[in-house]
């Protein structure tokens, strides 16, 4: 591996020449010539086209914007200027999936110009890769555009052959936590990103954007067939965005492979698509894992209110503090250590005090005991949505916790149906959407807040992940979808497809805090859906710098030889192999770690058992591993027998290929111990 | 690699209690406890059932059969007795897709007897491995069952759940020579086998039968909704089989795998229900390639028929010979050669003589010359369906080959709408289908009149394979489905995503005639729907121990380059990996030739162009191999540009991952030559 930079500019393509009719004006083809996108003009209106191997992926597709208090930005547009340039680049990640990303792409800035008046510009930015694309809209400063005021973009994406789509709906009150729904294209109503589909022929595609910045998330709304429409996440003024030119979109991002393995490795170029690091060193953050008082609480055998059943006390903190001590953990979270918790708090944080904790929380005493055990407390803000009401205090929250050495911070946003609050300058409240602009704002003046602090942050109810850990290294992780607790109290629990849904739906966005290992696989009154294997298998599959161990100590204690990979896991890795998987069905992982030379795999399935075949290609040649192997146990099955399950260990070699049999609900995690 | 043999009794499972509803009374699990199957009886009737990993994947079906003159043999039955046993053999094929093959499976036998008078008995034997199983029925000699007609045989498929049928209609006259249908399973009508389903829960299987020998071949006839029965061929008597007891049918094949790739692989178990080796020694069959007077007749710029365009003449052979010696093809085919073509023999071949040449053909010349040049003849008998009139003659025939070193010996069944004909004792002609018990037998009467004179049989229009090239290993290949013939003529022609079904379909049940490379990609008045690329990648995707090189030699002449591929690549396997693959969109195969340290990689796809990952972990750890790289050039699209080809080099190790670019409808080849 070795990094380079190469940057060219190309010669202007051609000029181009104005007719009346639909002419494409403007096309750049990615690097090995596997995808190009053309730009075309028919009678003064834009639109884009996606073409693989010289075969359309996306139809004739809209590009404009309604405004508000001005013409449409969307007709009589001619092509005025036009130019392409080439990038290699590879990069190094602070953490991640993978140390290194390569970053290549051909780039075609495009200008269109409204050839009557007011004249407006706008450019279409497209970077195309061999696997994907982005694209966004930029609004150069001019003379008769400054304040702009979206109602609606015009984007659209026109599917050019038929599909199954897996999708969550968009524009309802409950975020992102939905279980997948996999229906022909033509049933979507409106979803979500990412949304991943894959045609009758075969072709995996996934519909997301990158670099979500003072804007409205994106929602995919089908207008027709197969056609879909950028609906933007409205504000709590009516309109979608207000922005001064000049001022750039997010991108809006096409993921095109052949294979679900493919689509995952795709990924990168939403990374690719987002500035780099802004916050310079940022080593002071130390992927890793953490227990924490929580899964109790999603039990309610203990509280986050005060009283007889409080979690976070003291005593009981400190009892989780020797076990993270004792087994390798760094972090402990601790869930309910502040005011606020006691009175109807769901959707109304206007007690919560974050600078503060309950009488029965000692947390300067408990900060020292685990920086002394080499435990750093792990801080939870929860806002309720009271999102004004905790700006006010996140300065000083995230003050405290640098002081006391818990370097980082899970947020929430549990709201009812109203939404997300905001007080406005005449004191009263406005509601608005998880994904809205001013909530996007939010998350970035809390990531800004928290870097003065070098805290890092881990939102829960968040707005979706569109690879800003790029540029703030600090947004290490987020929920975003049906996370474990659901296993506890969800009606329906998580069936055991959810997984093998998510790593190709959300996980494409980035990390999660699903937090797994639930080894006693029992929720609150109901058997969690996967087989003990499977529940180690998490850990290499979904990705999360801030992993969690989310089971509670005595729970572990009865499963310590399974116990012991989750021990052994890493949250930071040097490389990662999708080798096989299918949406919905079934995956298989392999990274590397990156502080040794040893090797994890991770593969899981859905309520059908595989049987399957593994190459070990990805191990060094000529290097022997050890390999320790959590699998299931004989006659495994999520709903009968989740418990059986076997370790054993063997030697192996890169020439090895390993037959897995995954029981039905199951998995298998392996590490391979470097010799 | 290393060879073993284990077979162990086990004990018996325990004793089936016999009671009047439905009861499971024998069950056998495959080796990895992967597979069940399970025995029912109910109200005294018979079915099995096949569940993986705990889950049904064939639903209650029904054993037995109908029987003429006697009463149904299917009622009033219970389990008299049962033994397993568990079986592990590794054992070595004279040629093939690999040298070594593991039998590793369990064994059910289980004697189910009439509790009333007639108080028949017959066995079901089980053998169930990982990833497939076979069944089949024993009639023991016994009191009251001698001659046994069968009328029908009552065996059912139920396919548990919903799935995708890859499958081709049977009952129609026409053999095997069909496009692929993909339809929902609930669409097929009557189909042969192989045919290949996958469920919504992406587990594929393919129904097949295994040692098909003097009996009717199997067709499955849905009955309803996933239900289907075995539906023999019919006899010209109208039952559809007769035998005397003892004796047993083919065994019922089921091939059951998560992934495509995996389901290829699983064809084993075809060859490890057929019977060991009885021809003993039989190196005397060496696997080559061949060129031929073949593709001019299709295009017809030559003729069969003997005249101004005859192709089989004495000069224009001795070109194909020299041709053949100096690119180092071993067989030169010649069609035409003999008399019988000149009036109308369209299944019509009384007039065909197999063991005297036409005038302008001086075939002892010939021999004598090709094997000065160390070039065979490749015989060829095309019966016409005239089956009798060739079976008085072959004896004869194979003797002459023998004695002109014409080693192997293509047959052809090109029959009208009436079938095969065979002459009965009162001489006249009944008419059989070519998968009738009679032609069953015919094709095993050719075969063993070929083993005594050491020649091997390639049987074009022949009866589907069904694995007996393990018994008979000089019936080295056929035809059996749509070749490359249909490419010059077919209306339609051969779609860029046959050769896809094929693989998945056809190629499950053995090796195939295809006869590929034609590197003109030019039919008789239409144009071939690959790119140059992908006529090179068939010859390591379509497995055929006699590889043809079918197109003119003038064309070969210019296009030198694409044909050193063809001149590389060997026709004996040591290793075959099926390396990714979905049906009927793209595979991709590497081969390790058995001569030599070199692999051989193929990969084809579709009318979709594919951007493959191929980790090379096949290649032999800690060696260097010269990767000779045959693609699709920039642009390259199976109808605009398909002549767009590119070759280059690299220097490779096992550790490398191949990026493969496969254009619409395109291909590659890849020798990866040991250093």
């Amino acid at each position: 591996m070795h990094l380079f930079r190469h940057i060219a500019l190309l010669p202007i393509l051609g000029l181009a020449v104005f007719t009346a009719n639909a002419e494409t004006v403007a096309r750049v083809e990615s690097p090995g010539k596997v995808l190009a996108v053309e730009l075309d003009i028919t009678e003064g209106r834009l639109a884009y086209r996606v073409l693989r191997f010289g075969e359309p992926v996306i139809d004739d597709s809209r590009l404009g914007f309604q405004l508000r208090g001005a013409e449409k930005l969307e007709r009589n547009l001619a092509l005025s200027s036009q130019t392409t340039r080439s990038h290699d680049e590879t990069w190094e990640q602070p953490w991640g999936e993978s140390r290194f990303v390569r970053d290549h792409h051909n780039e075609l800035r495009a200008r269109f110009t409204e050839t009557i008046a007011p004249n407006r510009s706008f450019d279409v930015l497209v970077r195309v890769f061999d696997d994907g694309l982005g694209f966004r809209y930029e609004l150069p400063e001019q003379p008769n555009l400054d304040e702009v005021i979206i109602d609606d973009e015009l984007t659209e994406f026109a599917l050019a052959t038929p599909a199954t789509a897996w999708w969550i709906p968009a524009g309802e009150w409950n975020r992102y936590e939905y279980l997948y729904d996999r229906t022909p294209v033509e049933q979507v109503t409106q979803a979500h990103t990412p949304m991943t589909v894959r045609t009758d022929d075969g072709l995996h595609i996934a519909f997301h954007e990158a670099a979500l910045v003072d804007y409205a998330g994106m929602w995919l709304r089908r207008t027709e067939g197969r056609r879909f429409r950028a609906q933007l996440a409205p504000a709590s003024e009516g309109w979608k965005v207000r922005r001064n030119a000049p001022f750039h979109t997010p991108w809006r991002t096409l993921q095109i492979t052949d294979s679900a393995a493919a689509l995952y490795a795709s990924s990168d170029l939403i990374l690719n698509l987002n500035e780099p690091n802004r916050l310079g060193d940022v080593s002071w953050f130390e992927p890793a894992k953490y227990i924490g008082i929580w899964w109790s609480l999603h039990l309610d055998t203990e509280t986050w209110a005060t009283g007889r059943k409080h979690g976070a006390t003291t005593k009981n903190t400190k009892r989780y503090i020797d076990f993270a001590a004792e087994h390798g953990f760094r972090g402990v979270l601790v869930e309910g250590w502040n005011p606020g918790w006691d009175g109807d708090w769901f959707g109304n944080g206007y007690d919560f005090d974050f600078t503060r904790a309950t009488p029965d929380f000692d947390i300067e005493a408990l900060s020292a005991y685990a920086t002394s055990k080499g435990v750093r407390l792990v801080g939870h803000h929860e806002t309720a949505c009271a999102v004004s009401h905790y700006e006010e205090q996140m300065e000083a929250a995230f003050a405290m916790n640098a002081r006391l050495g818990i370097d980082s911070v899970k947020t929430g946003y549990v709201c009812d149906a109203g939404g997300i609050e905001r007080r406005l300058d005449d004191g009263t409240v406005a509601r608005e959407w998880h994904d809205g602009q001013w909530n996007s704002n939010h998350h970035q003046r809390v990531l800004e807040a928290a870097a003065r602090h070098k805290v890092a942050i881990n939102a829960h109810e968040p707005i979706k992940d569109t690879g800003l850990r790029r540029t703030y290294p600090n947004w290490v992780s987020r929920e975003g979808a049906r996370g474990m607790e659901y296993a506890a109290w969800g009606n329906p629990t998580n069936p055991p497809e959810h997984e093998t849904n998510l790593v190709f739906t959300r996980m494409l966005s980035g990390p999660m805090d699903f937090t797994p290992g639930i080894l006693s696989l029992q929720g609150r009154g109901q058997a969690i859906q996967t087989t003990l294997a499977k529940q180690l298998a998490l850990y290499v599959v979904l990705y999360c710098p801030l992993q969690m161990a989310a089971d509670l100590p005595e729970n572990y204690a009865r499963h310590m030889e399974a116990f012991q990979f989750i021990k052994d896991v890493p949250a930071d890795w040097a490389e990662t192999r999708v080798l096989d998987g299918e949406i919905g069905d079934y995956v298989t992982f392999a990274r590397k770690d990156r502080n040794s030379e040893d090797w994890y795999l991770g593969s899981l399935t859905d309520e059908h058992g595989r049987l399957l075949q593994v190459p070990l290609s990805f191990l060094d040649p000529g290097r022997t591993y050890t390999a320790q192997i959590y699998r299931d146990g004989d006659g495994a099955h999520w709903q009968d027998k989740p418990f059986a399950f076997a370790r054993e260990q063997r030697e192996v070699t890169s020439a090895d290929v390993l037959t897995l049999k995954l029981a039905a609900g199951g998995g298998q995690a392996i590490r391979f111990v470097a010799r």
